[in-house]
């Protein structure tokens, strides 16, 4: 899954602070990121899966029942405001006018080129079935800096025309730091993802934001956040994937992300993002894959169980 | 519903930003907080209710459906982990580890002195029913210098001692300042929800927290806000209060409250908190009394529609 130089770099920051975030902030800075009263790399090595599954919620688009059921075969991460799409479903969060996750089932077939699928012809827009109180629109992105960021990759569905220009949803979308992170660090993380289709017959993807709090100069934590534009967006401090590869034999390997949304040097290897699933699912307030069964699972970021 | 004097000073403060937290913020301060890049008192008059209905939930406890169908008789606020009480309804919030909103009805019987109810016999507890990831505990309020504040009030619940020792789980807490705010601006604000009940047959409250945006010097809004304890518990900006007074004849006035998380002068009337409940929806994300029927509604804080 990670080449051994990786494996090694990410065992050696998963017993400390070594390397996390290398180049992008100080390791001082480092100490300030907190996640329940633990930094950000001191978390427990080994994730509890949750205990109170999620049943299946009503899902409200036009997307083929067995499509949403493949793509969320291990579980609802939470089950707020869930919308369907062709190709991926996301629970949108109304407050803060971003998703709280988006998930995607990939294969060889769907990140494979297709020259009947043309990404340039997509625009961005507006999502109608969500109230007008809490749509996010592209006006409020003009001017503010920051990318219209994809969480379900534009490059991840790649099967027909239709489900590419669904992942242009403004749901879809958290605003990104541009230039070395979007088009660049997290570009790379992306890629990541859909090489995993080499190795795995079926890889689960889940992408969304977070907004992890800081220890400031009075020795209090607190959550610091910009919103851009006339509906106030959030701009998330970080962003995750979990990641779950499926085997032909069934078993399943897992690996958890989280980038910081600013500029990262582009020599920065992924594996210095990697952190405990728990890490994420404490800091989001979601349950990921919580429908796996635990005795499958062979590797999390590459370390064998 | 509010005396004369109230309502002048509700009227003026509608349409500028006269009295607004009179005492508490200057001016000045008042001009940095924004809902939807608007100035929070120079909102729209008039609500637009919800046209997006939230189904009925799942509904996960012991309390009687018919109860629960009575407290949400005007529409559930969102769907987020939804938990009903013998008494009251809450949201919870697994990332703030407070609730989204909690829903109570009230009428005089539910307010009325009653010797065999005892408040000083109860104890705040955590709620298991929440997943320890996302579960608030006494130890995360300890030595943070906030109160437990209740959102469903605990001298709203005195038919019976299970009720008013249900609002004392932590599912119905949030991080509220002691001294000048719990126990005092915030208390007579609930104080006057009691009182309503004997203008009016019906009283729907629905309470929760606000993590209101600000502009900072840069010129961008921030959302900032403390995290207490070992899991993160946030420290809501301001809560609010939309309450929905029924009278006898089935007409319905309307009042929303928006009140900073801080030691407010007690000589500062209520009605300089008053703001137009689509202010309330949009920061908060949520709908209230969606299911209500537009042409019953009669008054919004005091002034005829």
């Amino acid at each position: 899954m990670i080449s051994k130089r990786l494996l090694q770099l990410a065992q050696l920051s998963a017993v400390g602070l070594t390397g996390y975030y290398v180049g992008v902030v100080s390791k001082e800075e480092e100490n300030h990121i907190f996640v329940d009263g633990r930094p950000l790399r001191s978390m427990p090595a080994l994730p509890i899966f949750g205990t109170v599954s999620a049943a299946a919620p009503f899902v409200d688009s036009g997307s083929p029942k067995d499509r949403v059921s493949q793509i969320m075969k291990y579980g609802f991460p939470g089950l707020d405001n869930v919308r369907s799409y062709d190709d991926f479903v996301l629970s949108y969060d109304r407050r803060t006018r971003v998703p709280h996750w988006v998930f995607e089932h990939l294969t060889k077939e769907h990140v494979m080129k297709n020259d009947q699928v043309d990404r340039s012809k997509c625009d961005f827009m507006a999502d109608e079935s969500i109230h007008p109180f809490f749509r996010s629109l592209n006006s409020d992105y003009k001017g503010s800096g920051f990318d219209r960021g994809h969480m379900a990759a534009a490059g991840n569905h790649k099967i027909a025309q239709k489900h590419v220009e669904q992942t242009f949803f403004l749901t879809n979308m958290a605003p990104q730091v541009g230039e070395g992170f979007n088009r660049h660090a997290w570009n790379r993380l992306e890629k990541h993802v859909r090489k995993l289709t080499k190795v795995y017959e079926n890889v689960y993807c889940c992408t969304g934001p977070l907004y992890l709090p800081r220890r400031e100069s009075d020795g209090k934590c607190y959550v610091k956040y910009q919103v851009i534009g006339a509906n106030s967006v959030a701009v998330p401090t970080h962003f995750y994937k979990v990641v779950v590869g499926e085997a032909a034999d069934g078993s399943l390997d897992m690996e958890a992300y989280v980038m910081p949304n600013q500029k990262i040097p582009d020599d920065t290897p992924l594996s210095v993002f990697m952190v405990q699933p728990e890490t994420v699912e404490r800091a989001a307030g979601l349950l990921f894959f919580d429908k796996l069964q635990r005795n499958k699972l062979t590797r999390i970021n590459g370390r064998k169980l």
